[in-house]
């Protein structure tokens, strides 16, 4: 790989973070170390995610990794660790500091995608009974040592219990010697450590708060998530939903940074599952193998009409795997979702099958491409694109309840089983049709 | 409809709010009505969207509409206007006190998807020659009258122009004799009116900020971004492209608000569009006419081989509009990509062409399901499938990028094309390796 020099220095911080993923390692070191100043890099290597920052920290000597790493907060030194070979994580946690070690420890028994994984320990916490300006000497003293200052602050017993809650603003605005009890807000939001990060992201967007307090079961304060941790990850989560719509495994990278055997491994599975069900067809065609042979312009509309049913089952189920994703639609909707959906298959599938019906007819009538009976074939094949349409449609937006109920990932199976119920569905309805209505004509 | 009187009362706000968008108008007003105190009623109504505040608020008689509408901050006072009908747009501002009329008649100036929009003008300023103690105190004073605390205290000149930001914790940490101008950031990221709310996203989940200021062409401060605002601007986006992705138009409603007519032209014009495209199907396969009557068997793959294509297509083209979306593909990175999926697409190919071998061949040589030249047939079937699954590959990958340069929109567009152009290469491609390896033989 030759090394493009030149073009790497110079570069504003923001132009370097466009190029950053599409750089390889050793031009992302290189243009690193060509950063005008200490201050410039520093702000640049906190504001990279956890995957670039291993990637930058475990090249520099023991030596230099100490001060870059006590940049970071505990919950980004405990992503880095978790991107960081298990040979190697030891010793990234003892180059920090005795308090930061234990910290990090704790944080680091929690689950990624768990609330307890996400949050910060750092918190600013007050006692109930301080007076508001006492508060505010207390939060003055306590930023200048460890904790953050943040958006709001926690009002916790001796035993680190969650109270209550306030805001800054609200205390600034309080009266100098009201107390902190009465000013608190009670029964605060709250996550507990196990909650899941998609379930928490969802509580962020109800209550659009900046941060939750994390607790145990006995009611104690754990941390902080805030919502720009929450940010990252709801991005995730949509990434994640996507590329299973798209039939894909989550890559769980960048897609220029996963390898040509990481990406068979994401890619293949799915495709050979989708191939080995869509083999169903040849199984169903293989019993209209004769009024194929009789018929053969019947086939010409075999790709038509199965797509046809494809296109509608994949737009019910994205919609109804989505809105059930952003909570707006539960399980118990089933009967109101059945209802719209037979209403709207039947009329999409009138639409798309008038469409077909002029289609056929005029190149019968103007091209004479099917030969006499070709009103009798626009019959069928618009009669069979009512069917699909109608089959596809309650096919994608049925199955992602049933998986559902059945504690499964609609958006990961859905996709796949639609495809394949629908395509093998197709071949059958349409010859279904056939054998009706071309029966003495074409048959 | 029912009345579902019992169940709605004595619901927690949390079950409630969970409830709400599977309610009609009427149970969400008794719901509402039925909370047991003034103040659940108030957090539960300051917690819904723009939506559900514009369809209690305006069910409401003018005369309790003001005490609600002054509940909420003036972006969100905004977003109710913009949702609520044109004509009762002014009597809703009159509703205001003079200070919030004026600044939402500001805000409603922006377009709903910019920076502009999206931002509240109320936010925390101090002068840089103020010493930290003065700022604190001046930001008391302040917090009792109107403009709120959040995460970050900006520094303005006379004129407004940002100067410079620091967090309340670097406040909160300096010596009280300390200048303002000594302990702020300069050079603070910034957002300007115009820019998009996706954009706007991209940098929030960039730099892990709490707000963003946005200023005007001469570095004037209009007001903040917040990430909360944010938060609700990824999901949607998100939303936008999932269903792009199935093929619909962004709904821009929650799914069970869509009413039947609504959902028609979401849905109904992608799948006439997908449907003459494949049209094109049956006119190649036309072409193929002769062939098919000579060997019907061939006709039992095609659905096969179209869907492995368009399979192989749909996992490409996902992939790299998704990395598009999030900064990880850029078009400079064209030949990257062609590379990659060129690799990718053979390697799919051979999987699902092999196992497609075997499958051919098994039933051919067990239940002599194909005649003699089955493995002919079967030969015919892989050598189609690797083409197939490399050009739906290929075509899935670089389509994108060429929407892209054609400065349109590869989410919404992809799909469609990508559809049909594999549908109908697939058939050309298998009918062509037809006539090469069948011919004497089968045709």
């Amino acid at each position: 790989m030759t090394p493009r020099k030149a073009p790497l220095v110079g570069l504003t911080a923001e132009e370097l973070r466009e190029l950053w993923p599409s750089l390889s390692t050793e031009e992302r070191h290189e243009a690193f170390d060509h950063m005008v100043s200490r201050t410039e890099r520093e702000d640049f290597f906190i504001s990279l995610s956890a995957r670039y920052h291993a990637e930058l920290l475990l090249e520099f000597p023991p030596d230099r990794r100490r001060a870059w790493l006590r940049l970071l907060a505990p919950d980004d030194v405990v992503d880095l660790i978790q991107e960081a070979p298990p040979e190697e994580r030891e010793t990234l946690i003892g180059q920090l500091d005795p308090f930061a070690q234990r910290e990090v420890r704790a944080l680091l028994a929690y689950a990624e995608d768990d609330a307890g994984g996400l949050m910060s320990p750092r918190y600013t916490r007050v006692r109930p009974d301080m007076r508001a300006d006492e508060a505010i000497s207390y939060l003055r003293k306590q930023a200048r040592e460890r904790s953050g200052a943040g958006h709001y602050v926690y009002v916790t017993d001796e035993a680190q219990r969650l109270l209550g809650v306030l805001s800054f603003r609200e205390l600034f605005a309080a009266a100098p010697h009201a107390l902190v009890r009465d000013i608190m807000l009670t029964d605060p939001v709250t996550a507990k450590e196990q909650d899941d990060q998609e379930e928490l992201g969802r509580r962020f967007a109800e209550y659009d708060l900046m941060a939750i307090p994390v607790v145990d079961d006995q009611g104690r304060m754990k941390g902080i998530v805030t919502v720009d941790d929450i940010l990252d990850v709801v991005e995730e989560e949509a990434t994640e939903d996507i590329q299973k719509f798209g039939g894909v495994q989550a890559l769980e990278e960048p897609y220029l940074e996963v390898g040509f055997t990481g990406m068979l491994r994401k890619r293949a599975p799915w495709l050979a599952v989708l191939f080995v069900g869509e083999m169903l067809t040849a199984t169903a065609m293989a019993y209209f193998e004769a009024e194929i042979a009789q018929a053969v312009v019947l086939a010409l509309f075999i790709p038509l009409i199965i797509s046809s049913g494809g296109n509608s089952g994949s737009q019910a189920s994205t919609l109804v795997i989505r809105a059930m994703a952003l909570g707006e639609v539960s399980l118990r909707d089933f009967w109101r979702v059945t209802r719209r959906e037979l209403a709207t298959g039947l009329a999409l599938g009138a639409i798309l099958g008038a469409v077909g019906l002029v289609r056929v007819a005029f190149w019968g009538a103007v091209f004479d491409s099917y030969g006499p009976h070709f009103m009798l074939l626009g019959l069928t094949v618009a009669g069979s694109l009512v069917g699909v349409v109608l089959f596809g449609t309650l096919a994608g937006s049925l199955l992602p309840f049933i998986l559902r109920w059945l504690n499964l990932d609609p958006a990961s199976a859905s996709a796949p089983f639609v495809a394949t119920l629908v395509d093998v569905a197709g071949v059958v309805i349409y010859f279904t049709f056939a054998a009706v209505l071309l029966r003495g004509a074409l048959l």
